[in-house]
């Protein structure tokens, strides 16, 4: 359909669908890196700056993805639900990013069992999310899409559920108000991981069903 | 005009109207149960699971409407404009069920003068957005519509007041950390109620300008 | 290019720059008075009350923008651009409102070396703003508008470095625990600003990617 005679009508369109899934695959590789440092309780400067990195990768692949999408005519989907699924899932970057940012400001470098479990959720959420978005360039392929945003819709649910059992938790843990305080940031950061990678969904599930 | 000879050209508008009302006077309940529950001061595990039952109404009255926006070609308003008037009114019952659950992970089962208040303001902007959206269906009535979204600004602006007042008590009452930090978090959920209304309103006045 | 002949084709395109321009002066105007407050430690009930007028004259010109928004046909930019644009030059008023207000409820009065910091950048901000915003109206001045988005970007990456240093001290410091929720409170809002002023350059770079 894009070519004809050696001519490219819609040259452009492959790209998008290269930098999304480059896009999906940083946060992937962000929610990898956070399941180590949560796993190993290893918070730190350096972990923090290695993080960031991936962050400003982040940055990067969404910039280039605004730009092509100011500079092309003729785009694979509706021009915002190109807009919107770059931005959010630069965003699912930016708050793994603010997570463990946010414990190297606080000098947290413990972990726990509550921690483990939200990087194993968004650890499992990144890559649903990022398959998701790997479905979208086969037309063949968009039911698939929509399975793995179902996986999506669970795993933040799941999520809400631990957020209230370990803010529960740390509420009757009896600890200093300071304490709680930061912990209580950390896991609301995290359970918003799982919210950002829903509203990922939500753009693919509206690009899937226009497409219908 | 939807009906020319029995042939009906936008068969599918009636829908967004039903849509629209069943998903306002479902923010409506929700309002109106908080209010309940803030008079009685029975904030518990049982009202929770009740408040949450509303809020899932919410949610598939929502995804019922973004279904057909995705899938109907003419519709009544711009479809950002009703995409935005379903986010947002889904948005007003999420963030009432928020402050029960939260009072629930927190253990708050006592209310406050305070409480009572915002429950109060809230039914009242909940009303006047459901009298709002109910006013989009007719035409002739759409002046009415504004005269509702001006009484949800008014209440925006009175529970900003409640909440300026509100928050410099609870910082002055010598109570403990946790105890502040907790009802610091309702009363700014509450406010936020006021906001997503008004959010409401401002999108309801976009439409009846445009139809101007 | 807009008058041939004596008739105006798009008539109404200089008002939409006049408004910008003075939604862009007057978020100049709340942070200028925002460094003077910070610089003397003079925040109280009536330094607050004089915020909130130059708050509710960015409301009105937003509130103008809207109306000639939804009531004009042919629009100098894209309207999803001009909405985004006067939200979020509103939106940097607003924030910085809100910080002066909060002062005021928890009876705050002094200042601190971290808030004058915070209150330069967000001069410094505001103003490169302004001047992109009054570089769109001449095609010719479009690559100096880009020039000082660049500086915004710059001053937000800045602020978040002085955020996270500002916090790690914070919580560092030993001070009681309301002490510190107050303070995180504020800092956070004032780097808010400058995250809020990195939108607004966005929504610039976007309209002067798609004029080239």
């Amino acid at each position: 359909m894009e070519h004809f005679m050696g001519f490219s009508l819609l040259p452009k369109q492959g790209d998008f669908f290269e930098s999304f899934n480059n896009l999906a695959n940083t946060a992937v590789l962000a929610a990898d890196y956070f399941k180590t440092l949560a796993s190993n309780g290893s918070f730190n400067v350096t972990t923090a700056a290695a993080m960031h990195d991936i962050e400003h990768k982040g940055d990067e692949i969404t910039h280039l993805i605004f730009k092509k999408l100011n500079t092309t005519f003729i785009t694979p989907f509706d021009r915002e639900d190109i807009h919107n699924l770059a931005n959010k899932l630069d965003s699912v970057i930016d708050m793994i990013n603010a997570i463990t940012n946010r414990m190297k400001v606080y000098k947290m470098s413990e972990t726990s069992s509550e921690l483990k479990q939200f990087a194993e959720l968004i650890h499992k959420s990144a890559t649903a999310t990022a398959l998701a978005v790997a479905s979208l360039e086969n037309t063949k392929k968009m039911h698939a899409a929509l399975e793995y945003c179902i996986e999506v819709n669970r795993l933040e649910n799941e999520g809400d559920i631990v957020r209230d059992t370990t803010l529960s938790t740390l509420f009757d843990s009896g600890k200093d108000p300071i304490y709680i305080l930061k912990w209580k940031e950390i896991y609301e950061l995290s359970e918003t991981v799982l919210d950002i990678c829903e509203d990922v969904a939500n753009v693919i599930e509206s690009i899937v069903v226009k497409q219908a």
